[in-house]
């Protein structure tokens, strides 16, 4: 395990609306509010959701036809290379069943009637990623090693 | 997207009891630490669970007979027009198979052996809903348009 | 419904490595850091999911073999007699077509890839846990009765 440690220096309350990606407006959000490092909890419905399944250095792609239910949705905003910003989440979605699905969150997942967004801004420190080659993925690269 | 930015001003930690409705402690524990504004989290067990599937302007009723685990649960809470409290918040639960099954919470949400509740207070500014006609759902009015 | 109310001291963020236990290393984030009142969240990746399920005075064991994604899981930690430090979690996983299960999260719970772990240690007073001697589970045991 490695970490940082941190103080909350605010929130940030928002309503998206119908058919607004959720990877590209979480990220508006944090832009539009200067936060490069924090992490965050959604709510609402989907239109569709498209989920990834991480798989030797891959994500498999997984298409669900909604109206959903975003029945738990959860991440963190961080860098990468070059101050690219990531928004890295997860999320579980329901259909007319009850019955639940989730991932990790690809492009694609469009806001049906509402989502409800609660992003909540580190302090101090920055959440940086670098690239882990074996993964193909970028990892959370932080201060101490515990 | 429309937000609202706001510090945390406190938390409150509660465990409910056997047969407590989840909505409706929910928001006891709100009224009673005169909270408007604020999201939640909690884990737990219910002895049954009433999910909501929202369709066409309705929520229908997904009844799972307990006892379930509640392996997730996020929310908010707002008021609506005359200031009446608002706690919307979805739920995971799963069955003695593992399997999970999620919805908007809806009343008769029971709990089992115990739940164990967090609530964040927003420091300023209010959660305000209003009615979407063509929806038929209160939705969160923020004063900020992106 | 009992509860506490607290401010928030601080956040730790951190990043779990390939066949950590998630049990057992969420403890040691918060042993290292001191912590014994807390509220967490985490996603990623794992390579074998324990899922618990109470009924009846114990927990059920429900195997997932992986690698599964992490969906969703939050959870807190709190102190039982003697100081011991108690993580209490729950979790949904989900698999390669996407099917979600949720649970307890029980030891054995390897991280794959990936975990990615948010702590929000709360300001003052001690979340505690006392025997309930009927359910054969510590519970949280707080001051105020509502």
């Amino acid at each position: 395990m490695k970490y940082i440690e941190s103080g909350i220096k605010r929130t940030v309350l928002a309503r998206f609306f119908e058919d607004e990606d959720l990877l590209e407006t979480i990220a508006s959000a944090a832009k539009q509010n200067n936060v490069n490092s924090a992490f965050f909890f959604l709510i609402g419905t989907l239109k569709k959701a498209v989920l990834g399944y991480y798989q030797k250095g891959k994500y498999e792609r997984i298409e669900k036809p909604g109206p959903l239910e975003i029945a738990s949705c959860m991440g963190n905003i961080s860098v990468k290379e070059e101050d690219e910003l990531v928004v890295h989440g997860h999320i579980v979605v329901s259909d007319s069943k009850g019955e639940a699905f989730g991932g990790h969150i690809l492009p694609g997942c469009l806001v049906d009637a509402t989502a409800e967004f609660v992003l909540v801004e580190m302090e101090s420190g920055t959440l940086r990623r670098q690239l882990d080659i074996k993964r193909n993925l970028y990892l959370l690269s932080l201060g101490k090693q515990l």
